[in-house]
C-alpha cells in the first residue's frame, strides 16, 4: 500500500454580497473542503453554493465550526461557556448538514475555525464542549485538529475519530506546536520549500523544526490555505510535489 | 373513529438572555411545537432547552422558520430572493434538526413564521420558495398554513403535505381569510367565545363569520398564541373545551 | 460662473474581513463619500478608516443609510414602520458622526441605499420617516436622492434640502425615471457613452430618453459606482470628461 | 456642605421584541442611566424610547457600551484587537448621541457592560483602547469604572475623569475587589443589609470586608442593578435608605 495523504481547505468562507477566495480553482485541488457555517462566514445561499459545488466534484464535506463572530472572523478567542458552545457546534453542524442532504451527501467531519481552532488546541473545557457536540450529533464523525491538542485528547475521551493535521507553510517548534503566527519566520513563504515540507512530512513523518534539529509529525491532512492571493497556485504546487512523490491524494472520511 | 384536532404553539422565541411566553406551561398543552430557528428568535441553545424538554413530554416538534430579522421578531416582510428564501428555510430546518436528532426525534413539519407566514398566504414566488426547501430536504414534511393559501397550493404541486391550520381566536371574513389585526373585531379576547370557536370549528366544521353568517373550515391544527400574558391560561381553557366536546387531542405528524 | 457638479460614489462597503472595490482609487476621484455604516456594510472599523482616508483627502462625508440587511447588502426591500425606520437612519447617522467628529470632520448629508433608496422613490411613508430622521438631527443636512421622488418631496416638506442625483451609466425614461435593471438596456456600459451623457446631463440638463427622444434632467451630484471592476477607471474617465467639458468638479455640501 | 451620590442603572436593555427589566419605574429612583448602545441590547427603537424617557426626567445618560455580542448579552470576553474595540466604542457612542441629541440632550458619560467592564478593570490593553476612543471623542466625558481598575488608570493617563462606582449589593476583598460572583456570599440579598452598606459606603467611606475586618472605598456613584425581579423595590429602598441619612442623590455629570 502506498502513501496517502488529504488536502483541505476552508471554503464558503464569503458572505452575502461579499467573496473571499477562489473556491472554484480550490475544488479542483484538494479532497476536504472545511465549509463554512454561518457563524464567522458563509450565508445560507453561500453554504448551499459550496456544498453543491463541492459534491459534484466528490470532494469531502466537513463542517468548519467557529465562535459566533461575523465581524471579527471568527478569529477573536470568546469566552462561551461549554454548553452554549455545544449548542452553537450542534446548529452550525445541522445547518450545514441540510445542504449536504440536498446536494446527496452528508457532513463527513468537523474542523474548528480560527480562534477556536486555536483554543480547543490548549483549552480542555473548550474542547471538550466541542466534542460534546460531535459525539452527540454523531460519533463517527472524525473531528481535524493538531496532534497532540486538548481537543484530540477530548474526542478520543468522548469515542470520536482524531485526524492529525499539519501545515506545510507553517514553522514547527521542537516539541512539535506551530510557532505563533507574528513571530519570525512563523510563515513559510517560498513555494517550493512549502512543497518540500509537505512531502517530508507525508513521506519521512517528519519536518524541520525551527531554530534546528527536527521534529517528527504524523499527519493525515495537509492544511491549504484559500484566502490569500495566489493561494490556489500554492496548493496545485503542493498537489503536484506530492504527486510526484508517488503520494496518493485521498479524503481520509468517506 | 371520533374527532381529533392538534394544538400547536409558537415555543423557544427567546434569544439570549431574553425569554418570551411560558413554555413549559404551553408543553403541557399542546401537540405540537413550532420551535423558533435562529432567524427572528431562538438562539442555538434556547432551541436545544425547547427541543428537549417537548421531546420529553412526546410534543411533536416543527419548525418555525422565518425571515432573517432579529430585531423585526420576523414580523416585517421582506423582498427575499427565491434562491435565498430556500436557502434560509433550509438551514433553519438543519439547525433544529440536529437538536431533534440528539433529543432523540425529529423534526416532524414546517411552519413559517410571521411576515413570512403571512406573505406565503399570498405571495406563490416565496410560497414556491419555501416549498422547494421542504420537498429537497424531505418531501414528507407536512406544511403548515391557512387553508387556500398560496403556500397550500405551493405545496401541493410539490408533492408536500398540507396541514390546515385553524385560529380561534381570529376572525375569519365570509370568504374564510383572516380579518386583518388593526381592524375592530379581528382579535376575540373573551376566553369562552374562544373556546367555544375551537369546538365548533372542530365539531362542526364552521365558524360564525365577521360581519354575520357563517363560513365553513376546516382545520387539522389550532395554534394558540404563547407570548401573551394569560396564553397558557387560555391553551388551557381551548384544550379543556374541546376536550369535554368529545374531541381528542393529537399530533398531525408523528 | 461656471459649471459645477458633484461627484459621489458608495464607499466603505467592506465588513470586518470582507471588502468590496477599491476605496482608496475613488476617494481620489469623487468630491463626495456616501460611507456605508453598519446596517447593510461598515463594521465600525471599516467605517473609521474610510471617513478618515476621505477626511484626509478633503472629500465630503456622508451617511449612506440602509435597512438592517447586511446578508442581503441592504438590497431587499423591507416593510418596517416609520417610528423604527427613523430610529435606524439616527442610529446609523451618529454611529458615523462619531468617527467624522474624531477625523476633525461631521457627517455633510444623507443618502439612502439600495433597496432604501429605491423604496423612498416611490414610497411616501418610508420617505417621511427618513426625513423626519434628518430633520430632528439636523435639518440642515442635505438628502441626496432622485429629482421628483416621494424623498424629495418629504424632505421639502420637512425644510430638508435636497440634492438631485443623476446617473450617467443609467437609462432615463422619457418622464425622468430610471428604467429599472433588468430591461435591456437599462445600464450604460460603453465608457465613451457614460462620459458623454455625463457631460450632456451637466451642461445641458438633459440625456437621451429610452426609445427615444431627450429627457430633461437638473442634477447636482453624479453618482459613479464603486463596487464593479473598472469603477475607478469608469470615475476617472467621468471626471477627465466633465473637466474637459470645463465643469467644475466641486462637492455640493460644505 | 452634604453628602451626595449618584445612583446609577443599566436601562434600555431590551431588543426588539424582547424587554427587560422595568426602565420606567428605574427612572424615577436614579440619577443616570446607563443605556445599552445596540451592541449587547438595545436596538435604535429602544434607546430612542429609553433615552426620550429619561430626558423626560432629567434622568443624565451615559453609554452602556458592550463587546458585540446580543446572543451573549455582552457577557462573554473577547480578544477584540485595540483598534477595533475603539472603533465599537466611537460607533456605540455616536448612535446614542443621536438619540440624546434628538432628545435636547447629550451622552454625559460612559460605562462599560459585562464582561468589558470586568476585563477593562484588569486588562491595560483593553483599557486604553476604551479610553482612548473616549479621549479622540471628548476627553470631558467621565468613565464610570471601579476605584483602582486598569480602565481608571487608562483614563487618567488619557485626561479623561474617573468616577469611582461602588456596589451595595455585592461582598468586597479586605483589598477593596468584588468578591466574584459564584463564591459564597458574593451577592447581599438581604435588603436591610444592601441598604445599610449603601449608606455606609457614602456617609463614612467603608464597608465590611469579606471575611472580617473592613475595607475603605471611595464612590460616587451606586450601581442598582436594573435586570432582576425586585430590582426597583431595592433601588427604591436604597434611595430612601441614603435620603434618610442625610445623602443627596445627584448625577456626577451634568
Amino acid at each position: 500500500m502506498g502513501l496517502r495523504v488529504d488536502l483541505n481547505s476552508d471554503l464558503g468562507e464569503g458572505f452575502g454580497a461579499w467573496s473571499l477566495g477562489d473556491d472554484l480553482a480550490l475544488l479542483e485541488l484538494v479532497t476536504s473542503a472545511n465549509v463554512a457555517c454561518g457563524f464567522h462566514a458563509g450565508d445560507p445561499r453561500t453554504m448551499q453554493r459550496t456544498v453543491a459545488a463541492a459534491a459534484e466534484r466528490g470532494v469531502v464535506i466537513g463542517a468548519q465550526v467557529s465562535y459566533p463572530d461575523l465581524v471579527g472572523f471568527g478569529r477573536r478567542a470568546m469566552e462561551v461557556a461549554p454548553a452554549d458552545l455545544t449548542a452553537d457546534m450542534l446548529y452550525q453542524l445541522g445547518g450545514l448538514e441540510a445542504f449536504a442532504r440536498v446536494a446527496g451527501t452528508a457532513v463527513r467531519y468537523v474542523k474548528p475555525h480560527g480562534a477556536l481552532y486555536n483554543r480547543t488546541v490548549v483549552d480542555p473545557v473548550q474542547a471538550a464542549a466541542v466534542a460534546e457536540a460531535i459525539r452527540r450529533y454523531d460519533p463517527s464523525l472524525p473531528v481535524l485538529t493538531l496532534p497532540g491538542s486538548a481537543l484530540a485528547r477530548a474526542a478520543h475521551a468522548a469515542g470520536i475519530p482524531v485526524v492529525a493535521e499539519g501545515f506545510a507553510d507553517r514553522a514547527y517548534t521542537s516539541d512539535g506546536h506551530l510557532v505563533p503566527r507574528g513571530e519570525p519566520g512563523a510563515v513559510v513563504t517560498d513555494e517550493a520549500e512549502v512543497v518540500a515540507r509537505a512531502v517530508r512530512m507525508v513521506t519521512e513523518g517528519r519536518v524541520a523544526a525551527h531554530g534546528g534539529g527536527e521534529v517528527p509529525l504524523q499527519v493525515d491532512s495537509l492544511c491549504v490555505h484559500g484566502d490569500t492571493p495566489g493561494a490556489a497556485g500554492l496548493a496545485r504546487a503542493v498537489r503536484a510535489g506530492l504527486e510526484a512523490a508517488g503520494v496518493a491524494l485521498a479524503p481520509f472520511a468517506t
